[in-house]
């Protein structure tokens, strides 16, 4: 018999939620009552795995109202298909299922350029005369006369938020207060009062918005240290995978507030919410916000029109928007908090790439660097602080693990390197947080192509050597139909029985390598004709920096040889990991960042790799594996 | 029977309007239907009598359900009382049931100090560059480069709205574009772009926020000139009256947003929805706002609790808010528009006072100058250039017609001046528009005191001469019961028969004579006291200005009779009118006001009448007709 309400328990890693619900509430559903954020990115129409729990107690239904009997053991479903129709009922949540609030590294702090503590927001503690029938000063008036005494000013800006909030502040601290002061470009803001001595407790965020990713990291401006770092995929993605396609869709002001609010509400202002409840502040404890992102995902996010970001001349609203106060943003942090975003340098090259190139120190630096910063597409910088050549790459989101068949971000689960045997054909892997397998993760997609193509598992073109693979490793051959209905060989990387769902095995099919191959062929052909343009060859690189999110699991060899990366001696490479997220680090804690990035935008010089009439040819050369020009790749062709 | 949809048509001074309403529709809701917009105070209470129509045809019922047969004759209801049950219906709005969007003087331009057209806003056409592949300059750096090329800068300020704007009007204009610029102490503000040439149109609107009632004046910023005025009851009238209620309504941080958004909503954007549709403009090209108001008012305006306000040392959250943008605010103009407030000077002596002492000249005049503010309370300024004393006089509403028997606005149908035959104790009177008489506004209650007392039909303590008048004049002789219960002797002014509505007649009863010798009495004690702070007398001023929204009507020998204003030279004294809103008015005209209004705020001495030991005698000298101490009224006395 179903009651009125069912009991739910979920069983996280290392604790439990609990909850109330109606019978026929969705798992997602009742997840959420649990206080449980599940890492959800198709809208919950069952098509992107994010909510997978597993059934371990109650009775269940599929949406369609097919029973889904336990049988005494747990059962493996998507959360957004199934119904709970009575309880008590009992589900684990896997760690690969929950919005990630525990990522390790995210700023690599050994690889950041010099910086000193020095925030463009500061608290101070004032004491305050109190008003008197002969002293009638208004709050703000009573508090801006003593911070111009202590030398703020001349002028300073104070908006509706803190003059709301400045009466109550100052009863509750007997005309003791905490004024937070925001310093920009010779401006000076009054950004909150808070009654009483607050002035150890001042916080700053760091957000990376990627197409498929967004990072939050709450940064105790006291220390300068990263205390708090959650992350989720862009919510966004529900609706619509790659950039493109986010421009089509915005095309109606309410399709662009819809995609506002996935990635303003649905995603960042979640991701505070878990920052915000491990540290034990509020959201009004946030006092400035630094955002990079690529140009397209800064316009969604301000709720401004991309469209004219999808065709030439590529034009954007604007690359130096801001800054702005938080509530014309609907941040879920201090209504006045200032809200920098990092400055674009063009449409394809936006601040993403702008906050790396702070991490790369390329405003001082005088060696030939090249960065290369693989999110869901590839951009490409190239140059000194004399001159800087950009190009952007449409690589896609394949390194990320979409659209393939058993791609996965780096989180728990995720397979990050395999090796293969090239007597056996047979396969070992390592894992992220030695959790069961649950998919490949873009490092692991790397070394797969490196190590298939050195063991003549698969052939230059990609396409594996069928009959070897028969012969010698029979177990490790599929085929599979591809969502075009196509049958497609695969080589099995984790039979069914061992992996996470213990039912779909990980597998590379021949459809995965050769969107792998279009992906890596065009970061390679794009870093070639950026090289060509600045007039220099590979051997004159001194550094290369490695940015984005996967590149702190790749295997630099293996990236060479499948013919990414330029074969050039390997210690000249650097990894910075999400430099987008670091950059806009850097920004909180050291206030002279934002005239560096303002700087570093204007700088380089864009090329269109469409328009160059050499692209076309280099992309088909490195569409194989490691390039139709052997020559390029000396240390692998001597292998 | 009852129809599923009734057809009504409202009979409007002038035109029809018509709607669909299901049976059962308050006549106000059924109006709001039609457009027509009722002028209620009580939150449709029924107490205010504002939304008073005459049903001519169809079935009606009181909220009740008690028919209410029409019998072949028009039948006065109040609109938020009654439901229409039956169509098709047919009902009259008389004038004064609608919010006024015809105010005619307002603004008295003979009484203006000298002024330039030159608003701190202003309109430029701009033909930009084609972006094309080699010039990615975004839409708003293109726009803010040629800017600069015409002096605009150094540093441009473009909020979210406008950068939202941004690429679409550059399309639309094939590059051409207008820009709206705001200059504002150093800075400038980008506040719209446009596409195309729309240097021709560019709006302000002048706002005064009153206790009572709230104008708002649309200026053609081109021509410098006032070309519509809306104005009517400030809804916060609805929940309470006077100052001091609201400030105890405003306690929970819900019912202070309740009385914001009745100011903001309810009451100044549906006067801006007015005024554009009447101009045939969008809310967009309102490009500044200018408005004025008491500090409690303020307070309320901009969402700030004014608890403070309330009580020693009553205490303001700021004297100089703002400006602000019109996002933040929620005003229906365009989001960008940049909003400034008149300055205040202490709690009750507000921005409206800034601004009337901005028409006044305060800021260069030398001669010894009185400026009298009477709206729902009266506020005082006494000096010159050099040396300035205010005062705050709580005379309350009475003279805006609020809590007497038969007291109205300065509107149509108002009477608003009265002669009293000293022979016959018959009266004469004036009516605003010639419409048939609804009540008395203030300049008629200070004839009838002034009348009455020379006339001997009632006495120096405001009694009447009851036995005089059965004699005289026996049909102008009622008796009352006041909302206490208690029985008044009154004065028929208007018989029944000869009334708007036909029902009741129009008096002033004994009640109604001690509420205006209380609100007279204070504001001349204040005078009074103002005066003594400065060692001046009377005689010493050179010029006394009347402010406030009902001094357009004011019969000056009678109010000087009464004993509310100093007896001197007739010639002495001014009209300003509307003084919060011509301030307001001139400021968006002419920049250099803003800088003026921050000056003549800081300068009056405060004085607090209940800390001055003189006050309550000269308060309770005052209550008398003119005053116990006739010597300070020597023309009276001579009568």
């Amino acid at each position: 018999m179903s009651e009125a309400i069912l009991q739910g328990i979920f069983d996280l890693p290392g604790k439990q939620a609990a909850c109330q619900v109606a019978p026929n509430t969705r798992l997602i559903d009742a997840a959420e009552r649990a206080g449980v954020v599940l890492n959800v990115a198709c809208g919950a129409h069952g098509a992107c795995g994010g909510c997978a729990v597993d059934l371990l107690e109650g009775r269940f239904a599929h949406l369609d109202g097919e029973p889904l009997p336990l049988d005494g053991k747990a059962r493996r479903v998507l959360g957004c298909q199934v119904v709970v129709e009575a309880g008590p009922f009992r589900i684990r949540v896997p760690r690969h299922s929950l919005v990630s609030a525990d990522e390790k590294v995210v700023v690599d702090f050994d690889h950041l350029p010099a910086w000193r503590l020095a925030p463009a927001i500061d608290k101070i503690h004032l004491a305050l005369a109190r008003p008197s029938l002969l002293d009638q000063l208004g709050d703000i008036e009573r508090i801006t006369a003593v911070l111009a005494e202590h030398g703020y000013g001349p002028a300073i800006e104070v908006s509706l938020p803190v003059l709301r909030e400045a009466p109550p502040a100052c009863r509750l601290g007997g005309y003791e207060v905490t004024a937070t002061l925001a310093r920009e470009d010779g401006r000076c803001f009054l950004t909150r009062i808070e009654g009483g001595d607050t002035t150890a407790r001042l916080f700053g965020l760091a957000v990376d918005i990627g197409t498929t990713t967004v990072v939050c990291s709450l940064v105790d401006l006291r220390s300068g240290r990263i205390v708090q770092t959650a992350s989720s995929y862009n919510q966004q993605v529900s609706r619509c995978n790659d950039v493109a396609s986010r421009i089509s869709y915005a095309a109606t002001p309410e399709k662009l507030e819809e995609l506002r609010r996935l990635v303003v509400e649905a995603t960042i202002n979640r991701l505070i919410g878990l920052v915000i409840a491990r540290q034990g502040i509020s959201t009004d404890d946030i006092a400035a916000v630094s955002l990079a992102g690529n140009t397209v995902m800064m316009h969604l996010f301000l709720g401004v029109d991309p469209t004219h970001l999808g065709g030439v001349p590529f034009q954007p609203a604007s690359n130096l928007p801001g800054p702005f106060a938080a509530a014309e943003l609907g941040l879920a942090v201090h209504p006045a908090a200032r809200v920098e975003l990092a400055p674009a340098t063009a449409a394809y090259v936006g601040g993403d790439i702008t906050a790396d190139m702070v991490v790369a120190n390329f405003a001082t630096t005088d060696e030939l660097t090249l960065l290369v910063d693989i999110g869901t597409n590839a951009e490409i910088i190239v140059g000194n602080r004399n001159r800087m050549i950009a190009a952007a790459a449409p690589a896609g989101p394949a390194f990320e693990g979409q659209g393939l068949s058993c791609g996965v971000r780096a989180s728990a689960g995720a397979i990050d390197s395999l090796r293969i045997n090239s007597d056996t054909f047979d396969c070992q892997y390592t894992l992220i947080d030695g959790a069961d397998p649950v998919g490949l993760c873009g490092s692991a997609m790397i070394d797969f192509l490196a190590q298939a193509y050195l063991s003549g598992l698969v052939n230059s073109a990609g396409r594996l050597d069928i009959d070897k693979l028969r012969a010698r490793c029979p177990q490790r051959l599929t085929t599979l139909t591809t969502h075009h209905g196509r049958q497609t060989a695969a080589y099995v990387i984790v039979p069914a029985e061992q992996t996470d769902d213990g039912i779909r095995p990980i597998l590379m099919s021949e459809a995965d390598i050769a969107a792998l191959l279009q992906a890596k062929g065009v970061i390679f052909a794009a870093i070639q004709i950026a090289m060509k343009h600045l007039g220099h060859k590979f051997s004159d690189l001194k550094r290369v920096i490695l940015a984005g999110g996967f590149a702190r699991h790749i295997d630099l060899d293996s990236a060479v040889t499948m013919g990414m990366l330029p074969d050039i001696p390997r210690e000249r490479y650097r990894f910075i990991g999400n430099g987008s997220l670091a950059g806009s680090y850097l920004r909180l804690v050291d206030r002279s960042v934002s005239a560096t990035m303002a700087h570093l935008a204007e700088r380089p010089e864009v090329i269109e790799l469409n328009l160059d009439p050499e692209f076309q040819d280099a992309y088909s050369c490195a569409m194989f594996l490691p390039n139709v020009e052997a020559g390029l790749f000396p240390s692998v062709a001597a292998r």
